[in-house]
């Protein structure tokens, strides 16, 4: 049983106050494939590129065992291209530039041999095209679905469908207060799952992330991290992290969600650690296990007079 | 073996989006010694006062086992006097009024019987008052002590000193990050504690508290609170359980003080659910230890596969 990523692949240009990068490989659908690969195999990418988009990034995505059939390559076509500029608290960012080229008109197909797909992350992209991709797939099992302000402002209503099709939903918390219109995060979560997600994921960045279950709330901490390179990606790390673990226990009970939402934390403190995904590229299972017991001994405590 | 707690006692003018409460009762070690009554007893007030601070106000106090025998009550002054308006989100507030009053001339002044005192909470005053008391002590055990951005920022100096004579400090994040001036909180937290003090605690507010000690980070979230009233007095509520369970205990192993931190969580949850002290003056040692399990429950996960 595969895992499918569906989301976008791009060329990210990112400036912080310590570094810059061009043209690096970026994209949600590449953080989110190569963070689960970790746990989980095959993972299977729907997504496009241009005829730019570097060989090696492909050929490293392979060397993961992300497969690659379900990729458009668009002859002559140009990939999306995003850059950024961080601040100095590295919490805010400006965007210099959106060049969608080929993402423009993607329309996501899911070869035949995927339809019969059970575990589906549906990146940040439009709604839309999030639905697409569920009405192709025959009975999905576990669905994760993530998303940002752009759509919840100008695509409510049909991120309101995707919303009841998934198991998961994973944003932020400025995402969360927005979605609700209310800034107290544990009634805007209410709110939220009341629209028919099961499960809500909010990622706090620097501090941490909450899951909101039935009669079930679970607080992880973010890893302490005293250099942070570059905070792109993190996010799509954190649902690689988060799905690709649920993917390999094959296990969707509440510890198992727990577990899963501490291996998220643990993947986005590793992606930035590094510019791009190069953080994510040379992991062992054994780091990211060292490094999700720390998160224990960070969180542990006990009742014991 | 005594508790003593030094700080201000004030009338407080608070408005926030859903009511308003006029000359109410506050002052930081007000609630610092409210909160830690549930944990410990005797606890020694020292500050000061006017002659018309209510008597049903040293009533209560009383009632919870506080010795006001360090309190000063000046006749014909008038007593400290906060306001403060609370935004929509309640993160934020303006304050609208300072009146020092009998304040301003404070000096405190340990009463012989209790400079053998061995566990000391310095609510936030000036830190020239802060070092003041300690000089008073003869030998001291376990020193907790808050502070704010005014002090940081005004008598960096004397901060400094207080702080080397400190066993905890306990500061929220934006305090870390001015005191230390470094965004990250983890970097921050190191620098604070290599200016001499053994344990720092940053307080989030909705994010839960971070406890930094030798070869020891842990974090405590945040109760999910649906409904806060008023978030007047977190702070010390929270400084008052820390040291008040500290003090009950008689230990400050690692593990007692993280059970100490999520103490101090509690009682801050149970401190902004009202107005005021309201939400300090009716509790039980049972409601605060179903509060503490419930910290339990919303941070422990396990490493079984």
């Amino acid at each position: 049983m595969s895992l499918l990523v569906v989301g976008s692949l791009g060329l990210d240009t990112v400036a912080t106050p310590f570094n810059k990068v061009e043209d690096a490989l970026g994209g949600s659908s590449t953080y989110i494939s190569l963070s689960a690969s970790y746990f989980s195999a095959p993972i299977h990418i729907i997504g496009v590129v241009g005829e730019d988009f570097p060989k090696n990034y492909l050929q490293m995505m392979e060397s993961h065992n992300i497969n690659l059939e379900g990729l458009q390559i668009v002859k002559g076509g140009k990939t999306f291209r995003w850059s950024g500029k961080y601040h100095y608290d590295l919490n805010s960012r400006d965007t210099l530039l959106t060049e969608l080229n080929v993402f423009e008109k993607f329309n996501p197909v899911i070869p035949p041999a995927l339809r019969q797909s059970k575990y589906i992350c549906l990146g940040n992209i439009d709604p839309e095209l999030q639905l697409k991709v569920l009405d192709q797939i025959e009975n999905p099992y576990f669905v994760v679905c993530d998303t940002m302000n752009y759509w919840i402002e100008r695509k409510r209503d049909a991120l309101v469908k995707v919303l009841k099709r998934t198991d998961v939903l994973i944003i932020n918390d400025s995402e969360a207060r927005l979605f609700a219109h209310e800034p107290n995060l544990i009634k805007a979560a209410k709110f939220i799952r009341e629209l028919g997600v099961k499960i809500l994921i909010i990622k706090k960045g620097e501090h941490g992330a909450l899951l909101f279950g039935e009669d079930m709330i679970f607080s992880s901490p973010a890893y302490p991290l005293e250099m942070i390179q570059d905070p792109t990606g993190a996010g799509d790390s954190f649902a690689g992290g988060f799905v690709g673990y649920i993917h390999k226990a094959q296990d969707i009970s509440p510890d198992c969600l727990k577990r899963a939402v501490v291996y998220g934390s643990t993947m986005a403190s590793f992606c930035v650690e590094q510019f791009s995904t190069k953080g994510l590229e040379n992991l062992s299972y054994l780091r990211i296990q060292d490094r999700f017991r720390d998160f224990l001994t960070m969180s542990r405590f006990n009742d014991s007079e």
